[in-house]
């Protein structure tokens, strides 16, 4: 079981996203991550796709998806150079004044954003890889543990220059 | 019509992509983005959807999601205080020099990060709001059409604090 990173040029129509994520949910393939949005041709959309899988498993993927008349294309990521980012939102609930310094502290040693706050509650942004995203929340649960509401835009790649 | 956010509570398991997916492309309705991730309770994921859609047909929707069974929670933040951002990675190709000064001016002007580059190519990582990427691109249009590679994630949203 390997990491695996694919690229998709899919057509921009309705049921797109359903029938690729059909795709794999009907194999009982667990994505670990997919994300979409439009490119510089308004017909065409790109999805990351980020998965766990054997190789014998991951070609058999590989050519299902080639098959898929929405598909236009697809690229395998695993062994080639990427960039590959995750938006990652975080609000700590219930914070004292000593946690609100604590996370500010954060904010000016991390690459994080703090982007609203109030009385008890610090909303940060983490732009960040997956990994990274893992790491900064085992950090915070060590302090903040069950007063953390993290939502995740799953992973954005492009093929390094 | 009027552009239309929701946030989704939904069980993270094997096939709930493809049906929340399948759930809309089946009434033909137009997602304009889908983000999913990961929460703080791994049983749980979480969504970001936004469409276009009039009041009526957007009240449809969300009696029908909180009717399925893998729907958790339903909330709507689409009259109420969010922070919502998109990863947008632009690959700017056969880039004179004038075209790399030209572009390394841009990161220093815009909130835009230039992550890689060799002779030709550039590549910009943008995290903003899905408007200001949109106006990011026609700008980008102007000086560098027929030479962009986009690829964008969709956004993420948050309630504000």
């Amino acid at each position: 079981m390997k990491k695996r990173w694919l690229s998709l040029f899919v057509e921009n129509e309705i049921g797109v996203l359903a029938k690729i994520s059909g795709l794999f949910s009907g194999k009982s393939y667990n994505l670990n991550s997919l994300t979409v949005g439009p490119t510089e041709d308004e017909t065409i959309s790109r999805m990351t796709i980020s998965l766990f899988s054997d190789d014998q498993k991951f070609e058999q993927i590989k050519k299902q998806l080639n098959r898929s008349v929405e598909v236009i294309k697809v690229i395998d990521y695993t062994d080639i150079p990427i960039h590959a980012k995750e938006i990652m939102f975080v609000k700590v609930m219930n914070c004292s004044e000593d946690d609100k310094t604590e996370l500010f502290r954060f904010a000016q040693v991390f690459v994080i954003k703090i982007i609203d706050f109030n009385k008890t509650t610090v909303l940060l942004e983490i732009v960040q890889t997956e990994n990274k995203n893992n790491e900064f929340i085992r950090l915070l649960n060590k302090n903040f543990s069950n007063r953390l509401e993290i939502i995740r835009g799953g992973s954005v790649a492009v093929e390094a220059v």
